[in-house]
């Protein structure tokens, strides 16, 4: 019986960092060499992390790719490697090198180019038109590009019909909650519709909005889920496949066999010469099942993407602003587990305002945690701002301007610690907030980097349980889930006195920000026409704070940022 | 001899703003119907204003731009009108609706979509696969959108093979300085290409960060510019064209006449019915031929940015911090050539490192522009500040987080004023400071609209000049222009003291940012190595502030903002 020992080696690029990436790739090289693998394959533009976004349009850094595969190729003694590089030729291409016992022996070229949500690909590459299978021992491998197995037909079609057994797909595919269901349907069908395996491996790691999970991967070609890696970290996964299998699922079943134009007849059929066989390989172990949790891969992806932010940006500690509410316990937490406790600051900033409660909850955590705390009280500033503004504001009520200030007194004062000591600023508002407009421009809003701003205050809560439940004893004080959310920015301020309770905001702002529903359309779903009205203007309202905000981990379909393109000028009030 | 009398109506549209959008566009066809206009064209998606972004996900906003269509159709008795509209059909087109006396007689849609630099396109739209010729009176005019005469061959010439004698081209083309050059060759190489006349429609009005010029015009077979409306403002721009020109000019030339294959066969020719001859049509006047003034268009692109920012957003009154330093001298004289003298507040925030001459500049500009002035001192605040960070930065010398919390009073005062009057905060940062990070997050970069974001420090000066010039009296006072840039936020600080001249910074930074050249490219060109080195390491590192920067009239051909899509994680060092 034949079998592919095959390696995908989910890495954590950075991007423009060829130096480091290459050494990434060359330690998964010398790792899949020495687990006798016959193909290992790393992620889409491994060489130069994703998305490099308009560092493409400089030369040097296209340049850059090509030395780097180069370096790359001189280490695949005694084995095939696909690596993911962009690929400069009469114009620039989303490539994948075939790399094979010390050279470079082909290239594959992306042919569907994504455009869509956070995807810019028709910006930078122009599509591949080509196809080759490689041989590999028994095996006739093919390799493709992430989005290339995202639609029926096209290139896998035609690497079926050439006779593929095995398709590598290399991937940048970023996480959202539960987005890992939708792979493996996704990868089952294709595996079924052309009686081939997939191995799909994918990138992890954080890169300003985005979080990549891994979750690489094997399906056989009866859509059975054969091997997963782990999410959110490095990791090699092995897996033999046994080459037959797919040669008897195409020959038993409903499979086409290539149209009368003879589609299969282009896709060019390259031998590999053979190589030395490994000296030992040695069984491997019978694969893990992985369990799938979304609140687990939810947590870890904030807590991977805040550690990439801060380390890749060169940063190692930060500072958090605690209020003694959930948010910003939250986002201590997982401050603490992405960077440990001796790496997090807290600063209770009481005021006239402040509850004793949330003074004692700040505390509270701080000691649960491990962090230390500092206290900076906002009232001599907040006094001296009213002072020189009293003038001017005479004969006006208090509102949300006096608001502000504290906020902004606030910011200036996290600020001032970042700039003096290099700590990151994390900011702690959530999606519910954020969306709409409930929050202080350069007040609780600043900072370099927004940990939850694309989760909602229903599921902060979620979160904030499930870590409590993780740590054996609760580090969130219990006192923070139970108080009514509040600012307190002025006596007895309640979140409910601007917004309704989030168990009805939050299923309001899905439809309208996550699924693009008409006003109509929300309030046929059963919700107060008044509401929903007051609801939309609010979210259109704020997008220029939004335009303003710190970026932030991406964890639903669809967040705020270059996920969610709508101008801030606009008289569109329908939804 | 034959006459079509074509009218070209650059409107400013809003986006979102249907209702509006039909009644300009109604307000147009009366006009031209008064002027015995044949055919009236109208820009690129006027019916909804560009770009909507993803607006256009929304089903109903698609719909409300068909309803507009059909409101406006029913308004076109005696003439026919071209008007740009999202066309959803089995899927979403930029297209441009025909209408003909009271009825839709066709659609032309979009066949090459622009995808780089701000543009989206691919994001939301389908190409078109057809194209249309309609008769009108002895005319045989064809219809395309924008992009569609970027590049040679394609629907322009294959209408042109059918026999065009006119292509209307409407337009939503975003201004930067001396772009009517690069628009006015292109214009007279594609109807010398083809034998054609070119009427060229183009939008007005600012939309965020893009100010659309308008400029329409027309073109004749020959590539001679017949006529050309202003820039800035709208306009109904008549012209008669002399049918048999273009027939003479295709019989002569070295024009294609179609290819062996027979492409211009496809072409779809329709017949528009005879309407009642317009009862009088007088004899237009000879058009002006216009003038251009690179710095003149470019100041009238930020006051015509900043009103439709202000305005279309709905706000009256703009507030803006004054240095008395140049760049918030020329942001202040834009907003009073934007809103009106009575619509712009100046505050003076002095500081113990204020010296007498920026509060008497200050004071004299306030007076010479005839604003507001008011004085907040910051002194109260930032002492406040230091007192309370004093444990915690005690033992540390003064350094940027000092001055940064200065420029944050500021912010914070300047704010607080925009929140309790509803004025919205402009602010004052030059492209030269926004590109090295020579400016404070939250506090001079605090405002809703940045007017000189991509505004370069030297053109700064020079604008400065143009307007003290157009003025008869100087309103910027000559102090302003002759001392040396300086900050403020320490004794004797200079901004050379952190960047190089203005006259060596610029250069480099235009090459570095708007041309994508590499540190290595910038030293050929005869700069500084270790100097290059450092700026674009300071462009690179100030990407985050960029980030939260506020929106601002693009100028230059790469503007800061979705002109320019870098990463903020980057490892990247080379340019």
């Amino acid at each position: 019986m034949s079998r592919l020992r095959i390696g995908l080696a989910q890495i954590n690029s950075t991007v423009g960092d060829f130096e480091g990436n290459v050494e990434r790739i060359v330690t998964g090289l010398e790792r899949a060499r020495a687990a006798g693998v016959d193909i290992v394959a790393f992620p889409e533009l491994a060489v130069c992390g994703y998305p490099p976004e308009d560092l493409l349009l400089k030369p040097g850094f296209v340049t850059a790719g090509r030395r780097a595969v180069e370096r790359i190729a001189a280490e695949t003694a005694g084995l095939t490697a696909v690596v993911g590089f962009p690929d400069r030729d009469a114009d620039l291409f989303n490539a994948a090198a075939v790399l094979h016992d010390g050279r470079w022996a082909g290239t594959y070229r992306k042919q569907r180019l994504p455009n869509y949500g956070v995807f810019d690909e028709v910006r930078y590459f122009k599509p591949g038109r080509s196809e080759s299978l490689y041989r590999i021992g028994e095996a006739w491998v093919g390799v493709s590009v992430c989005e290339d197995l995202w639609l029926p037909g096209g290139p896998i079609r035609k690497m079926s019909e050439a006779g593929a057994d095995v398709v590598v797909n290399i991937n940048a595919s970023p996480f959202h909650a539960g987005k890992w269901r939708e792979r493996h349907q996704l990868l089952a069908t294709r595996a079924t519709d052309h009686g081939i395996f997939i191995a799909y491996v994918n990138l992890i790691g954080g890169q300003d909005e985005l979080v990549f999970d891994g979750g690489s991967c094997v399906f056989g070609p009866e859509g059975d889920l054969l091997a997963e890696s782990g999410s959110f970290a490095e990791d090699l996964l092995l897996h033999d496949i046994e080459v037959d299998a797919s040669f008897r699922a195409r020959m038993r079943g409903l499979r086409p066999r290539g149209s009368s134009r003879g589609t299969a007849r282009v896709v060019e059929h390259i031998e590999l010469e053979a190589v030395a066989a490994p000296a030992s390989r040695s069984a491997l172990p019978e694969p893990l099942k992985r369990e799938h949790d979304d609140a687990e891969e939810v947590y870890a992806a904030l807590v991977l993407g805040t550690r990439d932010y801060v380390r890749k940006n060169g940063f190692t500690r930060v500072v958090v602003g605690l209020s003694g509410g959930i948010d910003s316990s939250l986002v201590a937490a997982v401050a603490v587990d992405a960077l440990g406790a001796g790496n997090v600051t807290g600063v209770m900033m009481p005021s006239r305002f402040s509850s004793e409660g949330s003074r004692a909850d700040a505390a509270a955590l701080a000691r649960g945690l491990g962090i230390e705390l500092l206290s900076l009280p906002i009232e001599p500033a907040h006094a001296a701002f009213l002072e020189v503004l009293a003038p001017v504001f005479a004969g006006r009520v208090p509102d949300v301007a006096e608001e502000n200030v504290q906020a902004r007194v606030r910011g200036t004062l996290l600020m001032a610690l970042s700039n003096k000591f290099g700590w990151l600023l994390l900011t702690t508002g959530n999606k519910s907030e954020l969306a709409t407009g409930y929050s202080t421009l350069y007040g609780d809003m600043a900072g370099g980097f927004a940990v939850i701003k694309d989760v909602p205050k229903t599921l902060v809560f979620e979160l904030t349980r499930w870590r409590n439940g993780r740590a054996g004893a609760p580090v969130i004080p219990d006192t923070v889930l139970c108080k009514p959310p509040s600012a307190e920015l002025r006596p007895d301020q309640k979140d409910t006195d601007s917004l309704p309770p989030y168990e009805v905001l939050d299923p309001i702002l899905q439809m309208y920000v996550e699924e693009d529903r008409g006003i109509d359309e929300i309030v046929e779903a059963g919700f107060d026409e008044t509401l929903v009205r007051r609801i939309g203007r609010m979210v259109d309202a704020s997008e220029y704070k939004r335009r303003q905000a710190a970026p932030g981990v991406k964890i639903t379909p669809r967040a705020f940022g270059k996920d969610r393109r709508v101008p801030i000028t606009s008289a569109w009030r329908n939804g």
